[in-house]
């Protein structure tokens, strides 16, 4: 099956409430929402107020990816706001497999992000902990980027990693998902699907979504 | 004369667009925008985004605050982005003075700002060069806290120091402004006043600013 | 009156209970306990866990001293540890005024501390709120020093500073403070004097006490 | 052979020198010191001040594991002060090869610590240069946290590499070990066994550490 | 074939002028400049205000290695002050793949470099991107050090990562290297050879290249 | 009287030597020489081994101006390079007053350098303790700025701390000194100064510096 993520970060900053209803509309399963310290990368984007604030609006699932630095300061604010799915970056906290049990405390599916340049090798120890992968299919927080191709194989090499594991967890990608990447990705192993402008910018948006899904 | 910058950051966070419209037709002056990297302050909260998404629906004059670190590597993002007014904190960069040579350069306001602790006496060298001071009477970042009546002292002597200059220049303040708190600031010489729930959480906006400003 | 303040950097760490004993035994006011993180100073000592053992053991104040980058984040350990007085470097944080405020939710005396070269005004705008300064009479966190003159200067300028306050608040001084700096400080307008060798290293502790009350 | 380091982490801090005794004569084979500076790990605890109070009072072998940021700007004081074996974090230098060679030329025993995510292939370059490795099997300064099943993976892997360098050095675990883990760390490879409460918490330690060495 | 690039740092820094002729007349293939800034290593050298210089006067190829703390904030400058290959260390940034994209954008080589604790693995999904690798045969930035016999087996490794990326690169190495570690480095798969001393430090430089080179 | 201290800054890089003894023969005083570490300013530049290398070629004095992130690491670095005035500024240290001290203990002159929005009293408890005070005139580090007229109130501030010290030390400024400014900053109070294009950028270096002089 074939889950899409619309990402917040494409929809229109001044109208989110509707631009959520829209994509919901559209068949969206997950809602993707961009943490940015200015510091990781080189943006700032969207706290906690914003998650406790789709908290209220929507039951749909919140997926907060934290492209922060020492992730573990935060983790308590973004569970309490209300995300259901959290992530933060192996190359952000020197305390991974801790800030992976703080998440999970406090009942929120706990994510690990690789960045484009980080080995797959880097999870070994923490894949039996986590609830679900993101890979990077582009680098976080810098724009107008494509798809990296190469990402294909670390897809690969973390479901051999998940199947080794035993459990059964999501790849999560991020970054130049289209109609054309996300089957490739799907083959590699991936299963969520984040899309930013594939969906946002499209006038008809169920029919993004379904083409991404494959419908 | 009384000007009224109401603070997003008490907006509704889903319907800025609407919020905006709705504040613009009560009688603001001025939007005031507070940007965070949860390394300044504890708490993350808009980009250069946000602003340029503000920039293109609205011809208000846009005030950002910068609470964040070394402020001078995201001048030029901000600048770009749409607006009007820039402010970066004293005690957040080692380089004041070329800051704000930076922001001029953009031909933006710039703004120099006192967290509650630090002394007038810092902006002895750069007052001469600055287009507002935003004097802080609350600790950014922090919520519940109340107008800090010593603030009141420290605006007399930013007044002082604007006199001693010659130049007309705005004082800002921003922390637990109310139809109580402003009157007391604006007989010490504040002059534009940033107000977040004294606005966004009346029912009647336009009385509450009307209120503010004395009408 | 002169109240005298041990510290126990001073003392035998291996056998801390005996030595608190002993100085309270020989008329100690208080204990003082200094922090180090390694980084504002370029030492490493005594964390919450000693803070916690001190107050299990004994009734006597205890007196905190955080030489620490970003204090506030430690407030809330040394307060539950059972500090009775808790002082933060105003060279250490930018939100003074916070933290201050911080230390007195917990119910705990708030004092803030000033570094050799660190001049009194930037009290100016929280010396309102503290219960209490600390002025190094040497470099924090460095051996072998003597005390520095000039420093008399600087607690005759932080007295100035509480009396037109109004309020009556102590003036702790900590480094080099034997029977011959103690009564030139306590002229300028100290009233509280921490002291190490010059009471651990003697084999009369009580005489030693004696000495610097001037009894 | 099974050899214990009590952790003086679960000693009576304020009578150090009769704990000290005290596990000595019930058998400990080397004191374990653990140094935090509140900024890699979130408390602070002992500097060399106790390790050089430490090395006067025994002749016992002095453990020092060092999680502090940059520890290459403590290993001479730490040396000096009297440590026989000091170990820094993979996680927390970019200089690991140096840093051990710095350690080494104080004579003293140079050692690596990998924190619970962090890959055993991280020594890939420097297990010829080591003296041991110690394998967290908690995370390093966090409270509360029970032995992590997952590390006997890494300890057997850690294993592998020193087989495979043609060299004898020693596995050292920290960590909820307890007579029940024990035995598991030394299946898996393990040498050297830290034990704090499992020691310290007993009422008779000599008991306590003859059933850790399976006597 | 052997490529040599003579280390500036081991010229004579008042008379780099004459220096540069010397080694380009006595054979040397390209110029390698290291710059530092007191961070990453302990020493601070050479800006891009020397690289702009070295383009002036030279139409030598420019090798640029920048052992500095998150080098993305320096690619730019480096880039339009004439370097022609330009290095960044896989220890120092967390945006490892888009920094490479960035001198790649700069049309100059794009290197990584790896500090000699630093696992081949760390290079897996950036080999096909990078134009060459050096790798580190002493620690960067500390002097006194001799060459480390275990990164033939990095060279090895790498050497085998670059055949399986199918793309002919470079190996670059930099540390002691002489007439007795080059074919070493040589026969493990090194294909550009950083020396400093070993050319700088001899009276015929002609003669010290040519021994380098085998001829 | 009137001094000039050339800075290297603006010579050739790649002809120190002959740029030294150029300007030495043009009636130079003392040599100026910039230390930047890219974190305090935008920019990397000359480090110890440039001082080394001056100090065996000339007997001029060496003036070295450290534009970097806490100074006291590198302050014995520096001195033993053979320095003989250092200068660190107020902003880049928690440890004003100890870092003088340090620089000092190794019997070189000791400064503190103001940036331009700095307050001259920070200087308040360290002018008994300083050889020199260094004001500058431009924000150090970032090139093409002009001279910021209001620093003659600063340096006449420090004139005044400097009268009432009842020592004679010099103030020093930096920062587009030349034949139109100097009588500016001489009038106000400044004895020793640092120009650089001034002087190198003119053809005839003994006629610019006299012009400099007044003579």
């Amino acid at each position: 099956m074939v889950r899409i993520a619309p990402s917040l970060l494409a929809a229109d900053f001044l109208n989110l409430a509707s631009e959520v209803d829209s994509v919901e509309k559209a068949g969206a399963d997950i809602l993707h929402i961009d943490v940015m310290d200015g510091l990781f990368v080189p943006n700032i984007a969207m706290g906690s107020n914003v998650v406790s604030a789709l908290r209220e609006h929507t039951s749909s699932e919140l997926d907060v990816h934290l492209m922060i630095e020492n992730p573990e300061r935060y983790v308590a604010d973004f569970c309490k706001a209300g995300a259901d799915m959290l992530s933060v970056h192996v190359e952000a906290t020197t305390h991974l497999h801790r800030t992976i049990q703080l998440i999970k405390s406090h009942q929120v599916k706990a994510g690990v992000v690789l960045n484009p340049a980080t080995p797959a090798s880097m999870l070994n120890y923490v894949i039996d902990d986590v609830d679900f992968v993101l890979v990077m299919t582009v680098n976080p927080g810098f724009g107008g980027q494509s798809f990296i191709l190469k990402m294909l194989d670390k897809i690969k090499a973390v479901r051999r990693l998940i199947e080794a594991s035993g459990r059964e967890i999501d790849i999560e990608v991020d970054g130049g998902i289209n109609a054309k990447t996300l089957p490739l990705c799907r083959e590699a192993g991936a299963t969520l699907f984040v899309a930013g402008s594939a969906i946002f910018n499209e006038q008809d948006r169920e029919l993004a979504i379904n083409r991404l899904k494959g419908i």
